[in-house]
């Protein structure tokens, strides 16, 4: 399946991509993409739908973020071995966390502003885990068991305060719109090996960051398991899980982005997101 | 007025203390102490309410968190002088900033498991703020505007997980039970000078740190302002505001908490807490 949410920013309703690339709504079956709807009784019941019957919404319609209620927005740094070198930091022995705001959290192609003050806009393309069901201190072998879906997560970053103001990182992952996160949430069940999708991001039309999830360092399974050791997890809660080489700050002289820049970026299966950056309000 | 949750665990309903001490229940009124109960506008028609008119509860009586929908739970560090020298670090230029995972808070009197594997689990009293208004980039002089009032925040701490597993400090601070806020969210408007509160935490009876706000590297308006810049707070959102010097680890030889071990802590006009150590169930 894939769950994705629709309308204004704030006034989202629950849908789902049916068979022809259709938005069918679900506001008369679940309350929103959170909470009872991840777990995996609430999504074998929503799997059981047939989408036919559900409303068809008109486009074009605006895609909010694909899960709601999100609490904890965990974020692993380093993930991928080339871009810890790109990055001039070694390869992790196991690995780093840091948390992006939850306010952070944006549709897929809603715009980027430029935080004020912001010298160093940098992209990131990622795969997010959405969690389903509670989870603290569990095996590796229990996390498909937790794991409601996948979905691109944009990890915008301002290095300049990410990397220059105290050495802890959330400074420069939480502003308004940095956390871009869909189009869909899709279930484990329709993407095949989660541990081999392709993965890649424009700026401009030009290709920056190409990538695979064969190359993760620590993999999605193990890394709920490992978040799990530290923090109780919860349904709607979101792990974003590091990036593949070519990030902004990688490239000799680094290059940022800036006011009317367009992001492109997407994933196998998981589909694509697009967003221009603006100037800040 | 002060603030407060009280029921079972995950069953909170909203309540004030009266000027007896007496809990008093506000569920006809408001739903929780949470979202717009937290607005100035909530607040004030909050303090129009005569309490000897809301229904009398019961004691004894379990206190819960004293904020609900808690979506950014942000914290400060070292913003003590003497507790950034125990700790070995110079004292910050700005503001240092890390988040604990919303699923850590719990009620100002819940036992404190020791997480699996913890080998130095430590203590620190806090103010923590409470926010009431959505505040993106505002100036210190309107961050009274948006602050709800305060608690105490026990920002309990895993040493090991913090400072030796990769550098980012939310690994040590995310724990379920490391985030008791209460007893009582307590309105600016009751405590006079927030910036000269004593402070004070118990083990088992021995006094461990004795403080006061009046002795903050960075001041309580100034965080909100500061914290502004990088993210959007929103109503509920908690702030805690670092702890003065006398935690474990600044003991020489360090001394951490174990099962059975006793915390009790305070700070003027907020109330105190007091929590069991326990093994990890």
């Amino acid at each position: 399946m894939k769950l994705l949410r629709y309308g204004p920013s704030g006034e989202e309703r629950p849908g789902l991509l049916d068979g022809e690339g259709r938005v069918r709504d679900l506001s008369a079956i679940v309350p929103d993409i959170s909470g009872k709807a991840l777990s995996q009784s609430g999504l074998e019941a929503l799997r059981r739908l047939d989408p036919a019957t559900l409303p068809l919404v008109a486009d074009p319609v605006r895609l909010g973020p694909c899960v709601a209620g999100v609490g904890n927005f965990i974020a692993v740094g380093l993930n991928y071995a080339d871009h810890a070198r790109e990055s001039g930091l070694p390869i992790p022995d196991e690995p780093v966390l840091f948390n992006k705001a939850a306010s952070s959290i944006a549709g897929p192609d809603d715009p980027i502003p430029v935080p004020p003050g912001s010298t160093k806009l940098d992209w990131e393309v990622e795969i997010a885990i959405v969690i389903g069901e509670t989870a603290y201190d569990i095996p590796e072998s229990a996390a498909p068991t937790v794991i409601a879906g996948y979905c691109i997560c944009h990890d915008v970053s301002e290095r300049a305060f990410q990397n220059e103001r105290g050495g802890q990182w959330t400074k420069g992952k939480s502003a308004p719109g940095f956390g871009p996160l869909g189009p869909w949430l899709v279930t484990p069940d329709e993407l095949g090996d989660v541990q081999n999708l392709a993965m890649w991001l424009d700026v401009n039309g030009a290709r920056m960051q190409t990538g695979s999830t064969a190359t993760m360092i620590f993999p999605l399974h193990f890394l709920v398991s490992y978040v799990s050791r530290f923090m109780r997890l919860l349904p709607g809660d979101v792990i974003t899980t590091g990036t593949p080489p070519g990030v902004g700050m990688g490239h000799r002289p680094p290059r940022y982005l800036k006011p009317g820049d367009r992001v492109e970026l997407g994933i196998d299966g998981l589909g694509a997101q697009r967003q221009q950056v603006i100037g800040h309000g």
